[in-house]
């Protein structure tokens, strides 16, 4: 590993957020979660979750650019036991879901703990998922179509938690010496 | 139709936006065209630009929503053409590209007439669309990969001219006695 490598890869695991998070129900394209991951990945995301589709997330090709190796995803079972976890750890959870409870995406304070719940191509979030959430955003939409692609609205979400962490100073590289960074930066360079 | 598909129809003509657009360079996956005419519907777009890969763009399936009905994508031979062009008519054209000239993409005025060259997944834009460009935007990235998928980019920006023409008002129903507002509701209606 040359020096600019390491140095890089430190920057990049000291800059990770712990504390900002996608929960992905059941999405089952491979170029989705790609997408996701790849944006997950540039926005700082520590660890990504999902409950995969019947079958399995299919196998992410060249398209993740390897953010599958810099971004953790988390695989469980359930969506409710999955979120409660979140929930205990003090994560807010907010579904990416239309419905008249929901409010613009632009609106939460996502510089606190914070899980974005996006749901599958074809039905969304389910009701299950639904139940555990704190609250329910939307992307306004002025056209005729129904709904975003789910990696597109994911990014959406993610970069708008992106311009208020960064505006909070949130992207200050976190000390080396400090958990969790410590070990991913060594378990980055170990591998 | 029924009365309020047409007063749907009807309403989503009216805030079509004539001087907003993206400008497609060799985009060549079927679900990325897809995911960006969506993202161009949503945000009102009227109408998108590309110059089609060699073999043409792919045929949209689903995917697409229907997307491509409500938003019409001129096909441009060459990209220098078309985009002087666009040039001619008024617009700024901001090249997505990675670049040391970039600027953060939420800096640009996207209230003027604007359009946004993204380019192919594997190669960008290239040096000839760059070299009619008035500007470059760069999407910050934290990661350890080297970009976007390039529908989540298109949507980043799109969203946030979104955001700068909601706050300057720009979204207000335009009269249906004026063009093209009036053609574009009449050819919806008709169809
Ligand atoms: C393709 S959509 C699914 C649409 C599904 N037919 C429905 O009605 O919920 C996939 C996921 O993307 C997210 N999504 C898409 N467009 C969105 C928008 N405008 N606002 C919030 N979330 C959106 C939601 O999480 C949704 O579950
Ligand atoms: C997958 S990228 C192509 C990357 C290509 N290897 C390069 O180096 O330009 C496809 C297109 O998405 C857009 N894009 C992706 N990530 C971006 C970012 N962070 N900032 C600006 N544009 C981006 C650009 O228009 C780019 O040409």
């Amino acid at each position: 590993m040359t020096p600019e490598r390491k140095a890089r890869i430190e920057q990049v695991a000291a800059g990770r957020h712990p504390d900002l998070t996608v929960f992905l129900e059941r999405v089952h394209k491979a170029h989705n979660v790609a997408a996701i991951l790849r944006t997950c990945d540039a926005v700082g995301v520590l660890e990504a979750h999902a409950v995969p589709p019947t079958g399995g997330i299919p196998p992410l090709n060249h398209t993740a650019q390897g953010a599958q190796r810099w971004v953790k995803l988390h695989r469980h079972h359930d969506a409710g036991e999955g979120l409660r976890s979140l929930k205990a750890k003090g994560f807010s959870l907010y579904a990416a879901h239309f419905s008249d409870q929901a409010v613009d995406f632009r609106q939460p304070d996502y510089t606190q703990p914070t899980a974005i719940v996006m749901g599958t191509e074809k039905f969304g979030v389910s009701e299950e998922a639904l139940a555990e959430c704190d609250g329910e955003i939307v992307i306004p939409m002025a056209g005729m179509t129904q709904s975003l692609n789910v990696s597109v609205a994911t990014a959406l979400i993610l970069y708008e938690a992106q311009r208020q962490r960064q505006a909070a100073g949130m992207y200050k590289p976190h000390s080396l010496e400090e958990e969790p960074w410590k070990s991913l930066a060594e378990s980055w360079i170990r591998r």
